[in-house]
Order: C-alpha cells, then structure tokens, then sequence
C-alpha cells in the first residue's frame, strides 16, 4: 500500500485527489494539510467530504510517506517539492512550478523568481500518455495544465508526424467549468457573474498555459507552428471542451479522414484514458466529465483539421492525471483506482 | 455473482442500474431492455455510457437471471413482473405498479385496472431501511418514490414514537431536480423553461406520491395525521431537498432537541445510508447528491419540527435504493456495490 | 423631473435602481455613489451599465435632489439618511435600518445601537401597497425586506380579516435567487457551491427578516399568530418563490376558495402590481420576474391555505419597490417608470 | 402608428417581437397568430405574457396591416410572403426562406425546392447596418440568421478593405444560448442534457447559416476567404459569443490594431446598435443580451485578428434586428422602441 500526503487538500483538485486516493486499492492518504483549515477536518468543508483530519503543512510527516501531492498555489509548491524530495518521498506537483523548463521564462510569466530552479532539469512533464518511459524513474513530475492536457494530447501525434502547417497558427479555442478558476471566491466566479454569461479572458498570447503548451509543441516539430490560444468561462462547475484548428501541412492537405485516424490509432493503442470518438461524433463534456478521459473527434473542412476535444478538468485536467502519474512511477497498472465507476462514467 | 436484468435501461434510472451494476462485485447486468433503442448500444444513448448491447423486453432472457429490475412506465411494469417471476426470478419494481396496496386506490391515482392486483398483497415495499426483515424472503419489492423515500425515512421515527400532533397536518415542501420528470423531453424540461425559474407544481394534495406516503403514515400511526405534500421543479440536474414541518403532540412540545436526536440515533444506528447531521447544520443537495444516503437535519421552531431532508432521487431515491434491496434479498452486506466511490462523494 | 441620488450604486440593487430611473419620464439620477468604485464609471462595473459616474457618499450634492435612494448596508444607512434629511430630501431607504419600529429589536438583530433612534418613529414602512396613505407625507420611507414583500403581501388580507388560526403557525417556506446575497463574493455565492445545489439557511426562527414580519403581522391581527420561515438558496440570479402554509381559523375552515378569492380581489382590486391567479394556476418565478409584480396563487388542502408567491427580488423586493414608494411619495402615477416593457415581462 | 401582425408568436422570437411592439411607440401589433394555440392567449403560453388573442394564420387580417413579421419555419414563411405582399402590407422574415438569393442553394441546404423563387431577387438581406440604403424602399426584408449576425458585422469592414488573407480560411467559434433552438422540446434541450455541458454541433461546413455566410462574404470581397464555422451549445438561455479567428493579408499584417479600431469607428461612426470595446476588454454574453447591440472587440495574436462578438440572438439576432429594420423601412428614427430601458441593459 502506497503511502501518500496531499498539500493543499480543501481546493477543488486536492478534494479530487483525496476521493480518488481513498478509492484507491493500492494508495492511501496519510495526510492531508490546509492552511486556512487545520484542526477541521475536511468533511466541514465539503458536506459530502470524508471525516479527514486537516493539519498544517509544518506538521506533515514527510518522512512516512511515499509520495507527495502539492495542490499549492505556484511558488508554494516549489519549497514543498524540495523538503519532500529531501525525505526521500516522490512528489507529483499539480502547480505551475516545475511545468516550464526554463526558469526565466517561469520568472517572465508567473512574475516570481523560481524557488527551486536546480531542480527544472529532472522534472518530468508529466502527460501521462507521452511520458511513460520517464515516469517510472522520476522523482519529480510536473502534472500538466487542464487546458494544455486537453490540447496537447490530440496535438502530439499530428506535429510528431509534420502535417503541421509551419507558417500558419494552430488555434485553440477552450470552454472552461468554473472549477478551474479555484475554490477562493472572486467577483468573476460569483454565480450571478456566471449563470447565463460567457467569457473570454487572456485570449490570444496572453494566458499562462501558452509557454507550457509552446513548450511542448516545440519539442515535437521543428519549426514549431505558432499557437492561438483563448480560453473561455461557461457556466458549467466542470469540464475543458476544446475546439482545436490545425491548418495542415501543403504535402498533408490531400491526406483522408481515415488516414488521420490511422495515426491516432496508432499514437494511442495503449492508452486506456484517450479515446477517439467515430467519424460524425463531437466531443462534448458528458462524453468525459467524471472520468479520466481525453475523449476527442475529427473533422476536416477547407484543409482545416477540427479537433473537439474533452475532458474533466479536476480529474483528466489535474487529480486524474496526477493519480495516473503515481501509479506509472510507482508500477502499478496504469489505470488503478481510475477505472469505470458509476460517476467515471455519470452523466446527468 | 448474481445475474441481473434491467429493463427500460435508457431512462435516467435505468441508466443509473446499470452504471451500479458495472460497478458492483457480486452483481451483474446480464441484458439491457430499451423499445426505442433496441439494436444499438448504450454508449450511443449516453455520451459517457458503457457499450451495452440494448434488446427487446421480448428478447429478454429472463430465465438466465436471479434478480430483474424494472424502470418502465406504471402499468408497463406489472405485466414484466408477472413474467419475471414466473421463470422464478426476484423483481425489484421501480415503477409505482406495487407500492400502493390497495387496487382500487391505484386505479384512482393512475387511472387504469391495475395489471396484477393479486400480487399486491405480496409486494414488500422496499424503504430498506424500514424493510430489512421482510426483504430476504421477498420476491417482489416494490421500490420507493423519490419524494416518499426523502420524507417517509425522517418521519417514521417520530411517527411510530407517536410524537406528531395527530390533529395537525405535516408539511412536506419538496425541491426536486429535473431527472425526477424523465428522459423524454416536454415542454416544462426544455431547458429554457427551467433555467432561472423554480415551478411549484401539483401541490396540496394532488401528486401521485401523496397516497403513497398516507399508506405509510398510516401503518405508524394511528391515528394518522394529515399530509400536505407541495412539489417544487429547480434548475439543478439531481437531487431532492424536503423540507418537512412536523407539528409535535402536546406531550412532546417540551421535548428538548436532544431527546429527538436520540431516538433518531437509535433508529437508524444500523442503517449506514441514514445521516443525521450535527445541531446548527442544515441538509443541502450537496450532501446527497452522488450518493446513496438520506442526510437530515433538526431545527425545532414554534412548538414545529422542521426536519430538512436530501437525497439523490437517482441513487437512494431509485437506483441506488433498488440495488441496495437487491444486497438485502441476496443476504449480501448492504452497502455492498454502493460504498465510497469518488463520486459517490462528489461535489464541484 | 424629480431629482434623485443614489447611494450604493454598485450593488445588485443600487444598479436596478439606476436602469429604473434612468428609464423614468418623471425622474432622473442625478447622482451615484460608490465607495469602492468612485472616480470610474458605472459601465467599468456592469458590461451593459450606462457610462455614469460614481462618486464618493461625501461628495454627493445633497443639497441638490428631492430624493435619495439608499442601497447600503445596514448600519451605513441610517447617517446617510440623517445627513439628507438635514437638506431636505426625501428618503426610501433600502437597509434594514429603519425597518423595525424598536431600536432594542434593531440591537439584537443587527448587533449594534441603532445609529438614528429618533427617526423610528417617523419611518414608514413601505410595503407600497398597504402604505398607500402614509407615502404622500412621508419623509422617510423604509422599504421592506425582499423575503417580507414577498410573504406580507399576501398575508395581510387573512390576517386582516380574522381568518388565520391564532394558535398554529403559518410556515414561509422560500426559494430565493442568489443576488439576494449581494454582489460582494463569498464562498457561498461561487458559482461551483451554488450551481446543482438547494440550499437552506437560518430556517426556523433565526433569519433577520423574520422580526420585521412578526412585526407586520401583530400590526394586523390580535393575537397573532407564530411564523416559521425558511429561506432556501436556489440557483438562479434573481427571483424569490415564498411557498406560504396558513393554518384557518376554525371559523373559516368551512370557506371556500371562492370566498378567499373574493377577500383578495377586494384587498387588491386599486392595486396595479398584485396578481391573483387563476385556480389552478401556480405562481413561479416565470410570473414576476423582470416585472414589478407580486404574483400569487391559492390552493386548499387540509384545512390549509397553500399561497405560492412569487417576485422578483431585486425589483418588487427592492429597487422596484422603491421607485413605486417615490412614485406615491411624490404625487406620479405608482406604476410611472414601471410599467409593460419588453423586460419587465422577459423570459428565456 | 404602423399596424403590424405578428405570424408564430408563441416561439420564442415571436414572443420578443410581441413584447418589443408593445413598448414600441410608433406601432402596434394588431393580431397574432399560432397554429397551436389558436383561440386561447399569449398569457396562456408565457406566464408572465400579455393577454394576447391568438389566431390561425387563415384568419390574420392581413388587408388591415402595413407590415407582417413572419415567425415561421423556414417553408412556411414564403408562401405567408407572398399573401401578405399581395394585400400591400411590407414583409419582414425572420426565417431563412429569402435569406439565399440562390434557389438551387437554397434546395440544397434546406431540402425543399424554394416556394417562392420570384421573390428572391427583391428580397433585401436585412444586416440592417448595411442595408440602410435599400430598406426604405423594400417591400420583402430576409432577417439574418443569429450566427450571421454575430459575424458579418464585425467581419465587413475587414472584407471590405481588403484585409483578410484570401488563400487562409475564417474560422468563426460560436457559443449560443439554448433559445437558438426553438421552443419545441427536443431532446437536446432536455435541461438535463444542457446543464453542466457544452456541445458543438454542425461544425466545420455543415450548419445552414454557412453559406448565408458565404453569400455575404463573397459580396464584399473577391476572391473571397474560406469560412469555417463551428456553433456550440452552451447552457446559457440566450445570448450569442462567436470568436471570429482572421488570418490578415500580407499587406496588412504590419497594422496595428489602432489602425482596424479606425476602420471600424468609421465604418460605424453612425450605427447606434454596433459597440467596439476599448482595448483590453473583451465582450461577453453579459454585454448584449437584453439590448439590441452587437458588441466586439479586437485582439491581435500571430498575425490573426482574433474578434470576440456578442449579441442576443433573440434581440440582435432577430426580433430587435427586425424592429429595426421595420423602423428603416418606414421612416422612423432606427432606435425607436428599442432604446435603453432597464432590460435592454440587464444583467443579473
């Protein structure tokens, strides 16, 4: 039985990833911290949560456990990550810290200096489907963005495969639940702001998921075809939909449908969480809220390849993944404690 | 492992069965019946749903199983049970078909002969909790209401301790989510109908559930008080908040709170699906939403009880309730199927 | 052209009383006050707000207007109200400040000394409808709580007439939207708490509003009877449904509904925005709101009179209501500035 | 005071067109008609509706009125035309029957050969900020299609000038308000397969407002771009977000964006329902909806000019639109009756 600790556990994800650990056949939740609420426990502050005891971050026994979730804000997760990785533990970070490689673009786009930049170079980006041979070494993993997991994923196996258009943006149009924006109350996620709106915000190049994902890209295709990025707020608690338009390549603009497919089928044969819908089928949230998927289509029309891409944002998008990433370092089935139940499946 | 069959499995709660039983260890669904979409899968119904292959009620193995659920329309149901059991197949009847005793009250409620009235006297109404004796020799259970299951469990208690004014009527003001009004669309679920709005209707003494609650009250009390039942649609998916107003027998006005609690405690000290919460917390459909628990409260006011009462109407208002009597009439554990899962305890 | 100024312009409130008067032939803002926001303009906060500036509470020309609208927090209200009756202005004061006649009630329900003692006396409470008399001389108008408007409105007649059983409570069972919470963010007005959730609150005998309907309904009827209220937070932006039980007095039991009707259509026969409905009929929020009305429906059932009444919160509950309590203060039409516009009768 | 009738008034646009006449001061709507609610009243359909007579279509005095509003299914409203033309009222349609200027198109995308092909060629395409100049002198006005609203305002002034890159398609994402389907229950707009979720449909080349797109586009540029376009449900009741991705030519992509805001502040220097946002803001649903504007914004990002457009697609999209060009068509100033008023600017 793996022993776990998770930092940050009354935000949405760290919520998430208390229910899926204590689901889980082969981990457990040794610990669960929380600034604003050590002493309660977490059933005060979700009326359906587990009777779990929440302690401060200073009281964490570190030294007893196996690995480490840090669902901290960006710069706190950085000195949590090393007095973890002190102990001996492993630690999956679900902030912003380590997902960038460079320690002057993270110090560009989060306005801080990296608290712990000797460690940038071991971190593994942690998109489960595409680091499976990195994980079972690593002792640091950056768990993905929700918005970059739901892009990048049906993005790889194109770019990987040069049917990019080099000189034409790449496009990505995300829907976002209200979740993402986090558990503290803000004006804009106030519910009369929410309900029967919907909001664009730092679109274009300004949003901080843009270098993560114009990281990865570039690993993947050489030139690197720019990136358009808008996310979008709709009233909905949960769930990424992504709408991705990929201008294909002049020797690509011939290619079928059903070659495409070929190549996804390919790319993911192993991957038990992607799942390509049927041609005509359009990915909608139901198709992968309460679960782990990435579920996505394709849709070809004026030598455009239209993506629809989902997923749910705390789980796929963060907890998800971030439990995914645990049981490939660790050697357990990829899918422990993720497979189908009731509400891996829910709708209504 | 027990072999099950649903049918009507495209309804919200028939769709809820079969996502229990994917899920449950010593139960599965061996057929799935649906008219309308009999040939294709259930994934093709739900976005999220499992390939399931969907067949005519006709086609139905029903020799092949132990243990048939019905969520079918009134009057459907009954004939699919006189067939069930007599391949010697246990029925749980979720439709209204057998809870009312009295045929000539059905006939008035529903407006048709009832189909198998011979059968009613055998029915056992399956409010488990209230039920556990009668279930392991039952063959035919008839299952709750959703709104019946939300109020029946925090009123028998006092009813059968005699503590209600027996002169007075109690008041059961229901909220319920919109799955309660089905899958097929009419106009009063269109989302545009519902949204920002909240519609009592059928209120006062005129839902089908009010006859079903009387026979209930009825068999506690003697005499029985009255019942005014006011149903209310919101804009919320699932769920059901009963707010229920008891007034108290002169012999108990000067109870104090803490006498309640406790005979509440030792009502339901063997029932892990009933959740009394603390003095000073109110029941929200966030207690019970994605769970298979009646989560209530106490607030005395006015010489008045007011018990605030919620439950899933999908899970321990009809699916949940449903597999939970199958545990019993199996000589399973209870919660067997129906423990914490992540969503189980869902939220966000 | 009355001249008026707004306190509080930034609030849900403050900004409906702005639209209400902006869309007046007989009156205009001539200010608008805001604290946090002062300097910028009313459209820097409200994407479809006017281009108006707000100002700071200390710079509004008192001096300059016939009447002030007070959308502040309690407690703020009352010096405001001092420092613009000291010029000569008018009042509709929209706090609690003024609602209750003993300050000693305002200490223990509020939690401080009441900060303008004197002017108790003076203060009318504007339940527009009832105060009819009252308003033309009126200097200082308390408008009511959106909860009371909602539930005194259809209560008075009863109580009036002698047909409410003294001994029994009436229970207010109310469903109520979210910008009743104000605009301020809180951890219960998220989006993600609040969306699929019904949530009850201060039930029983413990919400602030319910001294101001003790104090309404001793006004009316002798002795009076107990009241139980239950406001339930709901998720739609505006809107409050009040679910009235009222127990009959043994003289009435034998009335009919034809009868009660005839009470009402009397009570309201001069009053433009009540609106009794049909039998059969319901009241939801559908029926007010957008408007200025107050829509209600009767049902019997067990010697009971089930009232549904339904408002919009932010219009008759507040800004509605105090544009009509000016309108009567000031000798106009009561319906001037309210009366059919597209969006006073909206929907979808 | 303009006559006018009003066929399919019970739809949800037919019901904004109600509403906007009676608030209108220059007409009035003289009948109403609905095939299935003939002979009861509007009040009757919308709780908060006015006492409206309905009628059949057969029995719309048609010789009585100078202009007709056609709120009918696309193959139906044709044939309304051309009875109301022949009696010497004006028409304007609000369905898609004279949208398409080419019969054989119009077959294609609607399966239906066009009812009225002689008709086409003095069908004026009712974009009413750039139609002005025919609109006086139109007897037949084709009310643009909700989509196309949203789209083609912001996207002429750019063709026009020859900016977009005419080898790179257009792509235009559309989030719309669930009223955009119909009043009609469906079971897409089940509020249980609407809440929480997100779904796009017809993506790519297959919605029928593409090619009224096109036909558009195709007027103001030569060679004209491509258009992809990909609507999405979004659990809102009303409201149009489309974000409008536009590749700039060569010549223009060392432009700045002060340079477009010019273009667009002269090209509609005199439009007052069209609202360019200030730099650093984007628009939402909650800037439009309940007004009749069009409101955007402009953002650069990879040599694309990214527009965010809103509008509400019952208002904008077409009843206000229609109002507005009744207004153009017969001399009156183009705001009349649909200027500010509390609703037109509504939020919460």
């Amino acid at each position: 039985m793996l022993k776990a600790g998770v930092f940050g556990a009354t935000g949405y994800t760290g919520f998430e990833l208390i229910k899926l650990l204590l689901n889980h056949p082969a981990a457990e939740a040794l610990f669960a911290t929380s600034e604003s609420y050590a002493g309660s426990s977490l059933a005060d502050v979700y009326p359906a949560g587990p009777d779990l005891p929440l302690i401060r971050s200073e009281d964490a026994p570190l030294d007893q456990v196996d690995v480490v979730f840090l669902s901290l804000p960006h710069g706190a997760a950085a000195p949590a990550a090393v007095a973890a990785l002190a102990t001996g533990a492993r630690v999956v970070d679900l902030s912003a810290d380590f997902r960038l490689r460079d320690a002057a673009a993270y110090a560009q786009w989060y306005g801080l200096e990296h608290p712990a930049p000797d460690l940038l170079a071991e971190a593994v980006y942690g998109l489960a489907e595409l680091a499976r041979e990195d994980l079972p070494a690593a002792r640091l993993v950056a768990n993905p963005g929700c918005y970059p997991t739901s892009i990048l994923l049906p993005l790889q196996p194109l770019l990987a495969a040069g049917l990019c258009a080099p000189d034409r943006p790449i496009i990505a149009d995300s829907k976002s639940g209200v979740s993402g924006a986090g558990r503290a109350p803000k004006q804009h996620t106030h519910f009369v702001e929410v309900a029967n709106n919907v909001s664009p915000y730092a679109i274009g190049r300004a949003h901080r998921h843009l270098p993560e994902m114009e990281q990865a890209i570039a690993w993947w295709s050489d030139p690197p075809p720019a990136l358009v990025f808008s996310p979008h707020l709709v009233p909905v608690p949960r769930g990424i939909l992504s709408t991705i338009y990929v201008p294909l390549a002049n020797a690509s603009r011939a290619q079928h449908e059903a070659d495409l497919r070929g190549l996804y089928e390919e790319a993911y044969a192993a991957a038990p969480f992607v799942r390509l819908l049927q041609p005509g089928q359009l990915a909608s949230l139901a198709h992968a809220n309460y679960t782990n998927r990435c579920v996505f289509s394709l849709t070809m029309a004026a030598e455009t390849l239209i993506i629809t891409s989902a997923i749910d944002n705390l789980l796929k998008g963060a907890a998800g993944q971030a439990v995914q990433n645990m049981n490939l370092m660790f050697g357990l089935e990829e899918t422990t404690g993720l497979v189908y139940t009731p509400y891996l499946t829910g709708r209504a």
